[in-house]
C-alpha cells in the first residue's frame, strides 16, 4: 500500500506554519505497515489542488488530504475532491446534529451557511467522526484509490487518525522498528563499517541518520506479532554490534532518548550523585541533568566558572597554577573536576573547559575542549577536538562528550 | 516566479523528522517576493525522485531540493539531478579544499571515498558555499528552470539560504518585513488590543505568532526600496506601540533575536557584569548568556544551587533562615541574588528558585517561581506563576522572565 499525504493550505506555503500533520501521519502509517512515498503541500487553490490530485491518483493507493475543511470561503478541499471524483456532496446527518447542538447555545447570527459545509461528505464516502471539532472527515474508494479527507488543526486530526482512520486502514502485517543510538562515531564511518549489512539489507531494513553530535540506526521489519518482529530485530542488532567496533559507540535505544537521560538513569539506579564545574558550556551540563523529574536525588548543585579568576575563587584552585598551566589544559580540567566534587560532597565531579570560539584562546584552536572527571579514587581528563562547528554546536557537542565519559565510568561500577 | 520545495529523505516519509526546511524556505521566499506553490517530500529513491523532478519542471520556475547530500550510499540527490539534467558531476575545488582541511586533523581511515562526493556539483552549476558543513550546495538554470541543491541539516541549510541563495534570487519588488517581539503578554490579549489594526490591515499586513513564552508580530509590505518600505513599517509600528499598552511588552526586533541577546547587548553596552544563582533552571540562564561571542566581558561565573544545602553552602546563606522561609520564597530568591553578586563582585546578581514539577514543593503548586535581582544598592524579588506547562517549559519560561526583569532594570540605568 503506497500512501501520499497532501496538506492543503496557503499558510503552509508561506511558511506561517510547519506541516506537522505530514510528520504525524507518516509516523502513524509507518507504525501500521503503510508506506508513505510522497508528501505534498498545496495552497487553497482549485486548479493546483486538482493537478495534485491527478498526480496522486496515478502513483498512490491511499491519498490523504488534510486541511481546508473549515467554514470559510477559502476552505475548498472537499469541494475540489468532489469535483475531481465527479460526485456530489451530501449532508452527514450525525455531523449536522453535532453542528446544530453546537450552535443551539450560541446567538443565531453566528451560524452562517458556510458552517453547514462542515457537515458535508462526498456521496458514497464513509464518515470519520471528529471528536474535538465540527468538520467531519471521510474516506472513499474510487477506481482502487482510497481518498481520505481530514481537518487541518492537529488537535482534531490526531484523535481522528488514531481512533478511527487507523483501525479502518489496518494492514495484516505491521511495521516494527527499533532505533539504536551511537555517540563518538561519524555517520560516514558507521556506514562504512556496516557497508556489507546495508548493501545486503532486505528484511529488516537499516537506515542511518545523523544528528548533531550523534548517529542513529533505525532497524525496521514487518511482522504479524511483536514477538516475531523482536526475533528478527534482535538478530540484526546482535550482528551490527558484534561484527564491527560499533558496540563501543552504542549508548542507547529509542527516538527520544539522549545521552543525558541514559546517564541520569544510571546515576539514579546506582544511587550516585554528580556535580559539575563548567567553563565554556556555562551550565549546559547541569541544566540538562535537572531537566528530568527526580533529578534532586542525583544532583545537588555545581559551578559555572567562566573566568580564570572564578575558577580560582569558587573552586579554590591556585591562581598561579591556573596561569602556569592555562585554563584550556588537562591540569585545569582535572582540578575543576576534583574541587567541584570535593566542595559538594558528590560521588562524581565533571568539568568542561575549552575554546567555544569564535576567537582562539591561549593559542589553542576553536573547538579544543578538555573534559575532567573526578571520583573518590581518581581524577583524569580527556582532550577532544570539535572541528568546523559553530560556537553553539561546540558547546552542545562538548556537553555530549562529557555525558559519554561519565557513562563509560558508570559502566565500570 | 513560482517556486517548489522538494525535501529528499526517507526519514521524512517515515515521520522521524518534521520537514522544517520547507517551512523555513517558504517563509524566506515569501519575504523576498517569491511564491511557493508546492512543497513535496520524497524518499531516498532514484525512480521516485526522478518522477518528482519531471512534475516540478513542468509547473515551477525554481525547484529547490533539500537533503541527500551526505556521505552515505542513500544520499543521492545530486546524482539523480545530474542524471535528470543529463549533465556530469564535477569537483568544486573550494569545497574539496575544505574537505581536505577537515580530514587533515583526523585519522586517515576516517575519510572514505563517499566523503569526496560532498564536494561535487553539477557541471555548469554555481556553487553555494556551506559555512557550517562539508556538503557544498549549488544552483543551475536549465531550460528556464532554476534548480537549487541544499543540504538537509537545518544548521547548514539556513545560513546558506540567508547568506547566499536569497541574494542570488532577489526579485524587483521585494517583500520587506519587520518582526516585533513581545514578552509578558499572551497572543489572545495582544490580538484583542490590536483588533482594529488587524481587521483593517491591507498594506502593510500584520501577522501575530505565538512561541513558547512570547509573541511576535510580523509587519510586511512590498516595496521597490528599503527606504520606501521602512517609511510604511515605521508608521504602522508607531501606531501599534502607541495606541495600546503593547509598548510595555515590546522588547526587541527580528526573527532570531531573544530576550537573552537583548539583555546581553545591554550589559555589554553599559559595561555591566552579571552573575546568577539558579535552582530550578540549573544553569539555563548562565548557559544562554555564554552563548554569545564576547560573553566573558559581562559574565565571570555563577552558581547552580539545586539543593537547600548547596544554597547554604555555596552562597553562605544561613541554613536555618532557608528552612524557616522555605526555598521557594522571596527571602531565598533575594538572598541568592545578593550573595551571588557579592561572591563574584558582579554588578547584577540574578536568582531563580521555584517548582518545576511534576511534584509540588513545600506545598507550593507547580509553576511557582521567585526571581531575585540584586544590584549594588538594592535587592528585590518577583513572584510569577507559570500554569499548565511541562517541567521543561516552566524552566525555559522562568529563564525568560528573569531576562525580562533584568532588561527592565537595565533600561532604568
Amino acid at each position: 500500500m503506497k500512501a501520499e499525504i497532501i496538506a492543503v493550505g496557503t499558510e503552509i506555503l508561506t511558511g506561517q506554519i510547519v506541516n506537522t500533520n505530514a510528520q504525524f501521519l507518516s509516523e502513524k502509517f509507518a507504525e501500521n505497515g503503510i508506506d508513505v512515498y510522497f508528501q505534498t503541500a498545496v495552497g487553497d487553490n482549485e486548479e493546483r489542488l486538482l493537478s495534485v490530485l491527478s498526480i496522486a491518483k496515478q502513483r498512490s493507493d491511499i491519498v490523504v488530504l488534510c486541511g481546508g475543511l473549515g467554514p470559510t470561503e477559502d476552505d475548498l478541499t472537499k469541494q475540489v475532491l468532489a469535483k475531481f471524483l465527479e460526485k456530489p456532496l451530501i449532508v452527514d446527518q450525525e455531523a449536522m446534529t453535532k453542528l446544530d447542538a453546537f450552535f443551539a447555545t450560541r446567538p443565531t447570527a453566528s451560524r452562517t451557511a458556510n458552517n453547514d459545509r462542515q457537515a458535508q461528505i462526498i456521496l458514497g464516502a464513509k464518515a470519520i467522526k471528529n471528536p474535538t471539532g465540527l468538520a467531519v472527515g471521510s474516506m472513499i474508494e474510487v477506481d482502487k484509490t482510497t481518498y481520505v479527507v481530514l481537518p487541518g488543526p492537529p488537535s482534531e486530526l490526531k484523535p481522528m487518525v488514531t481512533q478511527f482512520l487507523l483501525p479502518l486502514l489496518k494492514n495484516e502485517a505491521i511495521l516494527y522498528s527499533r532505533v539504536l543510538r551511537f555517540f563518538g562515531i561519524g555517520e560516514s564511518r558507521l556506514v562504512t563499517e556496516l557497508s556489507d549489512i546495508i548493501a545486503n539489507q532486505t528484511d529488516p531494513t537499516v537506515a542511518p541518520y545523523a544528528k548533531i553530535g550523534e548517529v542513529t540506526l533505525r532497524l525496521s521489519t514487518k511482522a504479524k506479532t511483536e514477538e516475531e518482529a523482536n526475533k528478527k530485530l534482535d538478530k540484526l542488532e546482535h550482528e551490527i554490534l558484534n561484527t564491527s567496533t560499533l558496540k563501543n559507540y552504542h549508548y542507547g535505544y529509542g527516538d527520544d532518548n539522549s545521552l543525558a537521560e541514559v546517564v541520569f538513569e544510571m546515576l539514579r539506579q546506582k544511587k550516585k550523585t554528580i556535580t559539575a564545574a563548567e567553563s565554556l558550556t556555562a551550565g549546559l551540563f547541569q541544566s540538562q541533568i535537572a531537566d528530568f523529574p527526580g533529578s534532586s536525588s542525583v544532583f545537588k548543585g555545581g559551578f559555572v566558572t567562566y573566568s580564570l579568576e572564578e575558577k580560582s575563587r569558587m573552586l579554590g584552585i591556585s591562581l598561579e597554577d591556573l596561569k602556569d598551566n592555562g585554563v584550556v589544559s588537562a591540569f585545569t580540567a582535572e582540578k575543576m573536576a576534583e574541587q567541584s566534587r570535593r566542595l559538594t560532597d558528590s560521588d562524581f565531579g565533571v568539568s568542561l573547559t575549552g575554546v567555544a570560539g569564535p576567537e582562539t584562546l591561549e593559542g589553542q584552536p576553536v573547538g579544543t575542549v578538555y573534559i575532567g572527571l573526578a571520583t573518590e579514587d581518581a581524577v583524569f581528563s580527556q582532550k577532544i577536538m570539535i572541528g568546523g562547528r559553530s560556537r553553539s554546536d561546540i558547546r552542545h557537542i562538548a556537553t555530549m562528550y562529557s555525558f559519554n565519559i561519565l557513562r563509560q565510568a558508570l559502566l565500570k561500577l
